[in-house]
């Protein structure tokens, strides 16, 4: 694809190519139905495979029993942070979280509207630079649920193993930045959720996957669509979904499997950050401010001697044929998105990228 | 277009032609960026320009004042059902609902978790076969906000004029199924709201245009998604918003406006419907169950003799390239969504096959 860049935001993020030229091909005709599938009734039978596939696919990359339930839910990530204390919070209860980074923060502080949260694990202190020493902490028996959010999009950090199961807290996990990065094991969570718009799709649409006997726990006084229970009972449709985005997480789901599932992917995954730590490391050049057993495989961020320096590296980068390297505005520096999407040859590009422009500015 | 065909679906509904071929065109590769727009993350230039281009097309077309917001919020009118008591609810107040529909009643359901909910007027007991006539009701001062549904998808009806303005007590009108599509003075009302996906765009996304000063009424326990204030105060990108529907409601009104506007579109849905409507009056084979007074220009709704002519109607119809024929399951018969994308072609083809149908079958 000549026209094709490579894109290293954080997300809305680059979808795989193959994926962007089917939509593109039958966006006007789906199936030569005559119309696009946005356009298509959500309940006729072209939309009605489209979600089903979505699901199955899902289940079967990540290994989903029947015990749990995958849905479709609007509002991102963010409105997860209100939905699962709306739903999860025990009567007079308390909820744990470990605070680990910006979203994990703003997913404690909407908790607090619901009842006692406990800070349970932090690396606040030392400004997020990493996911606290796992054996240090667990789940208190008798909290509501426990809360961790699995990869840091804006520090740059990544559980790279979980909390130990703990019988009756659920552990939650925030999963919007590295689901269906790698192989997991979905039976040591209560529930998961990801914003589509970094991995699996477009922006617009969350993916929950939930232990169903959970969404029995809802207040009375919680709105219909604001319920686990009405998603469940509906399939994700008790009134119109988000057609366009779900159809897009069937296609790249397809992509996945055909790429031989998430433990390729993961390998694939793994070399591509590898590559780029072991370059950031070898010079004194490049700088990666996160402890080294903490790193992201989803969001590299490093920095360069000076802002300047910094501003620069990421302007020449945009001519280069790279978009999106600019660190997060809280943090600043750099920061390179290297999700599913993003093939080798990208991650190639910009070590060539930096391996130059240290060449001829360090 | 010979691929494209007439798509009579109440929504998802079929989207301009020529609004679907640009963002075929540049799905993949947004004004030479070398990425989709779908790709590119929601702070960049490019959907900086875009969402503020929806919003000042739709303030253009609505000629909408300063004093009111617009914004775009996810989970669709059906969110927004709970979204309005939840925030514009008077403490320890009341609000008014005039139940017209399925949608109106579901409207009116979910507010009465939230407060004393009157039904102010209803046409139930006729089958919401009208509206009931306006200068019989109003809203009674004190009211929190009364609430319409200004088009009745299901039962196929329509306010063709509004409950008097009464001050202190903002009307707030569900206009999923005819926003855009009619001449309104939007000064007339506290607030509208319309999912996407008949009129202006693709479903997963809701348009909201509230008076600004409504908003400071939200009480404090309202979670951060759920506050009309977060998505006035940061432009509808508290979090990652749905991109690619707002890009929709973009390249729609876009068309809106290059088609001449409002005043156009209604005139030329006007003849769409009374071409219909005059069809279907004029013979003893079709019927519309609609009180005249109140049919709606948006969903007309008819019967044939039997059920069996209704099924053999929607099947014949769909080999002739006319898509969505069949009425809502919970009232069966025909209905032909005619939104503003449905051009007066798809009306004249529709028509000559019901001629037609009549001929054989009458």
């Amino acid at each position: 694809m000549s026209t094709r860049i490579y894109n290293f935001s954080a997300g809305p993020a680059m979808l795989p190519t193959q994926v962007m030229e089917k939509a593109q091909e039958e966006f006007c005709n789906y199936h030569g139905v005559g119309n696009g599938i946005m356009e298509l009734s959500h309940r006729g039978p072209q939309f009605t495979e489209v979600i089903k596939r979505a699901e199955d696919n899902i289940r079967e990359l990540l290994n989903i029993s029947d015990e749990y339930a995958v849905i479709f839910v609007q509002g991102g990530a963010s409105m997860q942070f209100s939905m699962i204390p709306m739903n999860l919070m025990l009567p007079n209860g308390f909820s744990e979280y470990a605070d680990t980074g910006t979203w994990a923060a703003k997913a404690m502080k909407e908790a607090k509207l619901f009842g006692e949260v406990k800070n349970i694990a932090t690396s606040k202190e030392t400004n997020y630079d990493r996911i606290p020493v796992i054996r240090h902490w667990k789940p208190t028996q008798g909290s509501s649920y426990c809360h961790i959010t699995s990869n840091n999009t804006v520090a740059g950090t990544q559980y790279h193993s979980f909390p130990e199961k703990m019988a009756d807290v659920p552990l939650i996990a925030d999963m919007s930045s590295d689901i269906m990065s790698r192989v997991l094991d979905i039976n040591e969570f209560g529930m998961i959720y990801a914003g589509a718009q970094k991995n699996i799709g477009p922006s617009g649409v969350a993916l929950v996957i939930m232990r169903k006997d959970l969404a029995k726990r809802t207040p009375a006084n919680v709105p219909t669509m604001l319920r686990y229970s009405t998603y469940i009972d509906k399939g994700s449709m008790f009134n119109t979904p988000p057609t366009f985005a779900i159809y897009m997480i069937a296609l790249i789901t397809d992509w996945l499997k055909e790429k031989g599932g998430l433990k390729v992917i993961e390998e694939i995954n793994d070399m591509k950050s590898e590559v780029l730590y072991e370059l950031i490391d070898k010079t004194g050049f490049f700088h990666c401010p996160v402890e080294p057993g903490s790193r992201s495989k989803m969001n590299v961020v490093f920095r360069l001697p000076t802002e300047e320096l910094e501003a620069k590296f990421v302007k020449e980068a945009e001519i280069g044929g790279m978009l999106g390297l600019k660190g997060h505005r809280l943090v600043g520096g750099i920061r390179a998105s290297i999700y599913n999407a993003m093939p080798m040859k990208g991650v190639e590009q910009l070590i060539d990228f930096m391996n130059e422009f240290e060449r001829v500015n360090g």
